[in-house]
């Protein structure tokens, strides 16, 4: 494909990551945002991009429209734009494509399976782009258009995008949250998070290599109900629940296995 | 600390991983376990160790007893053993120092805080050591003797190492826990974890470098709640259950903040 010009809307995390990123082998000739200061401020950090806090004013003749803002504003959006010429595609995990549906354009979903916080780097050739499109012609051309962002490019049709996104609340907001408990619960005896360090590192590890169900360790997978109930006793409310519905499902899914047996 | 006689009471993954980490610096002697065909197989990969299933028959004359074994069963053990002669010490996370008071001998915890299974390799030298003994001169020996096997050694009572237990269980079992439900989510639409690593490497990184409350991101800190229903709605009763409870807590300590807004 060749450089493109392209058109971003939005200015949240996602739009801000992808936009720089895109910058550096296309063109990206504009960002609307309907706050102008925060589309300004993503266009000045780009190559000769214009800011637009108007949907009226969008350039009708980019090759394409990225629309990267939260799933609840989608609908107005594409409501709202003016008649365009080019693929109109938009990154959410949870988003069907048929939201852009009554688009004339060919349409797609360019969906980056990361998590993007504005202070945080992230190259983005090691993430993995899902892909989907309305018809085998825009396919193709946004697997080309993506090709320059990351070696990872993948296909994945709406049902298959929502259960990654689904996934990846588990593993990673879901996981990040056991991680701030964690904090908190060491940081009452003084101690950081980084005491945990090697052993969060071998964890992962440990679950690629062998998979997660196989390398379960813990009161819960051993049925130690005395461990268990003397954690429940240094547990606030909220954190005692979360222990408690973890522990049983552990022991629910493990208690005809080995493991269990040991303790 | 010269090197030392150890006897190791225990065969299971943390007795055989400190066995064998132990056996480079100073000599094993021994390995008890209840089933003498545990001891011997731990003792034969060892150089010049003799196994033992009866107690009784406990070396009376090393420097070092090290009982790692089940938390409930080291008050029987310890009951049960012969008079001895060196200093004894357990590697337990949640059980204090004082089970084992009752011996004339000089007492300690030698505390490895990692996840240890039989298949998977770990490098002890970077494993966090949390030391407890009944007197300065044998916590000083204790550090010495762990010394060849991590660099980092540190002092905890049996109040912060159960706080350091409680808070991996969280950050290690649990988290195993939810790539487990992960692994069985993507499985679904024939995914395999592979495809969520970037994401939770960097979820990792960014809780180490910004801190994880203020790293945490998804549907819940933004208070998305069309995404956080559609999700509940994909899943099975237990995994919906543990999705509801996590979001419900990440939604109460972030909703007063300004992500919780952005939405």
């Amino acid at each position: 494909m060749e450089r493109c010009e392209v058109v971003i809307l939005g200015s949240g995390n996602v739009a801000t990551h992808l936009a720089k990123a895109i910058d550096k082998h296309h063109h990206v000739a504009q960002v609307y945002s309907r706050n102008h200061a925060h589309a300004s401020e993503l266009a000045n950090s780009l190559k000769d991009c214009t800011p637009t806090g108007n949907l009226d004013q969008l350039l009708t003749e980019a090759d394409v429209y990225i629309v990267s803002i939260s799933d609840d504003s989608i609908g107005n959006v594409i409501g709202a734009m003016p008649k365009v010429k080019g693929m109109v595609v938009h990154t959410s995990g949870s988003v069907g494509m048929e939201s852009l549906a009554h688009l004339k354009n060919p349409i797609g979903v360019f969906y980056p399976l990361q998590t993007f916080s504005k202070d945080t780097m992230v190259d983005l050739s090691d993430v993995p782009f899902f892909l989907e499109a309305s018809d085998e012609n825009t396919l193709h051309r946004l697997e080309e258009f993506g090709s320059f962002l990351s070696n990872k490019i993948y296909y994945a049709d709406s049902e298959q995008r929502k259960t990654l996104h689904l996934a990846a609340v588990f593993a990673c907001n879901f996981f990040n949250y056991l991680l701030d408990i964690s904090t908190e619960i060491l940081g009452q005896k003084g101690y950081a998070l980084d005491v945990l360090e090697p052993l969060i590192r071998l964890t992962i590890s440990k679950a690629f290599e062998i998979g997660a169900h196989d390398s379960q360790t813990g009161p819960a997978v051993r049925g130690d109900m005395a461990t268990i109930n003397k954690h429940l006793g240094m547990l606030d409310t909220n954190q005692k629940e979360i222990y408690r519905i973890l522990s049983q499902s552990i022991i629910d899914r493990h208690k005809n296995t080995l493991k269990y047996e040991q303790n």
